[in-house]
């Protein structure tokens, strides 16, 4: 049997992370196989590909040229780590993916949404996400997580550092953005306050899981 | 007034480089000022995303992930350096551009050509070269020069690190490939025998020049 496509998305410090963990942990303990993967990476050359996509030495560069950047990775990733883990009966999870492209290059970067919609269609197509889960903190709160999980050194995680430089205006819009796709989309999408407790928060994406998806699995 | 916009294509050890230097001298002679660029690069970015593409140490990858690569260099190229040059008035001349990731990418690797087309009508759209050269020449003989370049030195060069080790029948399929676009956008493309010395080529090489552009530009 086919298994489930889950992403998670938000902003910085959101949670994806962690929760991602929490919903594997949680799915193994009731029967179900799971397989975490990121974006942009999850997959050699992907990997690669992130190493070059987070370099803060790359010389500057368009929204599109980013997108498409994102792409040659997504590609690669869907190919060599979601596609086959999904048809061995996997449920796949992975933090990030199309929507944080759609928030980071579309909306906040100024690439026209229509050109998202073509790669989606050309690249990820039929492999969207059964469930999304849509991370919803106010950009101080999920800043300030993001900030003192890389002072702490706990769980380092240089995802951040391209983007937490930037003004608390540009996050607020990343939030809104967010927001905006749960809005838009709400078969695929179901958006969770993430600012309580991570065991609150928890409680919530389990319940998404189990309404959307364990009805139809099992 | 808007400069024209020259693109140079064929196999490995053709003469792109050769003639589109030869190119460009001859027209800053008769006045026409020029600018020669490269792909895949041409720009700060896009130059960086050439060491990437042409590392042999990257993971193996799909056609597709690679022309993703191609055309996020391409975006970069064309806006930051062939659309500022051509609005300035320069005849720019590319050394390779849209039509060998259609022969590599698309014919030899296996990638859909709609999908070519479709990355055209997003990244490259409305600045389709005005004149296309193809330099035709056997495989073996491009193979033969490419190879005394590189031993000789004189012209050191590393474009054909990735494809030189492939065997003969994949380069005639460049050939024919090449030849194949030739065939079939005769207004955009010229195919040139360049099998002959290079002073020989280059006076076909004008003549198309010449009978294509000049009327119009002048
Ligand atoms: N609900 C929560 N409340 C408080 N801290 C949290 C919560 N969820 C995660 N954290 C902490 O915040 C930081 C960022 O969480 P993380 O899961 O890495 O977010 P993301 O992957 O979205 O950037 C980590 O140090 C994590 O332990
Ligand atoms: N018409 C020609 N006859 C013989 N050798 C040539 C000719 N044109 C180019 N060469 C030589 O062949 C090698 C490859 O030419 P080059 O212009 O670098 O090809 P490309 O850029 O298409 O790979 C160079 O050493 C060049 O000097
Ligand atoms: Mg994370
Ligand atoms: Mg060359």
């Amino acid at each position: 049997m086919l298994g489930k496509f889950i992403t998670f998305e938000g902003g910085e410090g959101s949670g994806k992370s962690t929760q991602a963990r929490l919903l594997s942990e949680q799915l193994w303990r009731v029967g179900v196989h799971t397989f975490i993967t990121r974006e942009p990476g999850g997959s050699p050359f992907a990997e690669a590909l992130r190493q070059v996509i987070l370099d803060p030495n790359m010389p500057p560069h368009s929204a599109l040229s980013e997108a498409l950047l994102f792409y040659a990775a997504r590609a690669d990733h869907l190919d060599n780590t979601v596609r086959p883990a999904l048809n061995s009966g996997l449920w796949v999870i992975c933090d990030r993916f199309i929507d944080s492209t759609r928030v980071y290059q579309g909306i906040a970067g100024g690439l026209p949404g229509e050109v998202i919609d073509t790669l989606n269609e050309m690249i990820v197509s039929p492999t969207y996400p059964d469930l999304t889960i849509i991370l919803d903190v106010p950009a101080e709160l999920g800043l300030g997580r993001a900030h003192s999980r890389r002072v702490d050194k706990v769980n380092p995680d240089t995802e951040a550092d391209a983007y937490e430089k930037r003004d608390l205006a540009f996050h607020w819009k990343l939030r809104d953005a967010f927001r905006e796709i749960a809005r838009a989309e709400p078969q695929r999408c179901v958006l969770i306050d993430a600012g309580l407790d991570e065991r609150v928060v928890f409680s919530e994406v389990w319940r998404a899981v189990q309404t959307r998806l364990f009805a139809l699995a099992r």
